[in-house]
């Protein structure tokens, strides 16, 4: 009973989320029904990252245990030809039975992409939230890298029911190429929405309407309508799991 | 009698093309539309480039005549407020009445797209062309030097009746910015695919299939079965408009 790895990329724009859900279209939901008929038989994947409605993925790693074996570059071939022009298989492997994309990440890396312009790009408007208001990205920086370490996160995460909200940040930054305006995150792993909500204060910051020296004091408080608000889905994107 | 000029955007994946046609969905038949309501009265428009079905506008500037006048914040707001996210205006202003978005243009500059990679990319699916073989940029600049200047381009033009094939390239160039390989061309005008089918000589010069020290004899044989291939609509995209 072989385990594989399968990599891919998705524009999560036409989609419900990742997660498989019933009667919705959802990244999962396809990939499984796809992966049900190269294997001829049901498929049940476990991700690295379950990502909302109109998030998308640069790297998306998915893991299963298949009843029959099938040549790795059959499946990533026959995926790419379902599911494509909207989700792309980078490749498939292999993997020892232990393997979980999931469990076995190290950390995962978000883009969090704005467009900071005067008028919204129609070319750029399903993968850049757009903030018009000019940005003070040294402000920015500033709030960023106090998210960076091991924290209670309860201020920027949705609850789920027995989910803790402890998370350990390793990298966080802003940085500028043009009018587009990047927030970079690594962890181990992130709370629901934390993303996006991290986001959304620092855009706050960088409008100067929060002081960045705040975020120890709105940490500790751990209350998220101090958390201000959440980015918009379609500006957040999956961008690299690490193994 | 006033006369405007508007400055706008647009993704055309959506769109046939730009040129207003009966029956299908056109960007200046929107636009057209959408102004016809805001000048309560039939507007027509002059365009600077007439971009194909697939084609995108980083810039594209119209101009028209109004039998009354209406602010041009107005005119704009309107317009990306009937016509957005898909066309979006940058702004209108009152121009004096002998300004033709078409004839007044000093230039027009294009951009081509193409994604340069071994997978495409789901969220650059409508804005690049994916060729995975990897291209010498070098050979390609070789070629995109050799089109500037005064050349008859009928080797590269979609023949039109009664129209020229002379044409005067300003500037022509080939750059990468990671997986994305970048052709801008600027010229007074451009014949019908012309761009298109200069990127797509390229891409088969950066192939190693076409010798770039062929270009001259190219343009001076002008048969179009040399021109080798034409690059599709959806990585060109209509960059700046010079006045």
């Amino acid at each position: 009973m072989p385990t594989y790895r399968l990599d891919f990329s998705y524009d999560g724009t036409g989609f419900h989320g990742f997660a498989a859900q019933p009667a919705v279209r959802t990244v999962q939901g396809e990939l499984e029904e796809a992966l049900s008929k190269v294997f001829r038989g049901p498929i049940e994947t476990v991700a690295a990252g379950r990502t909302d409605a109109g998030v998308h993925a640069r790297l998306q790693v998915v893991s299963f245990f298949a009843e029959r074996a099938v040549a790795v570059s059959t499946v990533a071939r026959a995926v790419t030809s379902m599911l494509g022009p909207e989700v792309v298989a980078h490749g498939a492997e292999e993997v020892p039975d232990d393997f979980s994309a999931r469990f076995s990440a190290r950390s995962r890396t978000y883009r969090y992409q704005i467009l900071n312009g005067p008028v919204p790009d129609p070319l750029r408007r399903h993968t850049t939230w757009h903030v018009s208001h000019p940005l003070d990205l040294d402000a920015m920086n500033v709030a960023a890298s106090a998210f960076v370490g091991e924290h209670d996160f309860a201020a920027f995460c949705r609850r789920r029911d027995g989910a803790g909200t402890e998370r350990t940040v390793h990298e966080a930054r802003w940085a500028a190429d043009g009018d587009l305006v990047v927030f970079s995150i690594r962890a181990k792993a992130f709370c629901h929405q934390m993303v996006r909500s991290l986001a959304g204060f620092c855009v706050d910051v960088g409008r100067g309407a929060v002081d960045p020296s705040t975020v120890p004091a709105v940490l500790e408080a751990g209350d998220r309508s101090r958390s201000r608000q959440i980015a918009p889905p379609h500006g957040l994107i999956l961008w690299d799991v690490e193994y």
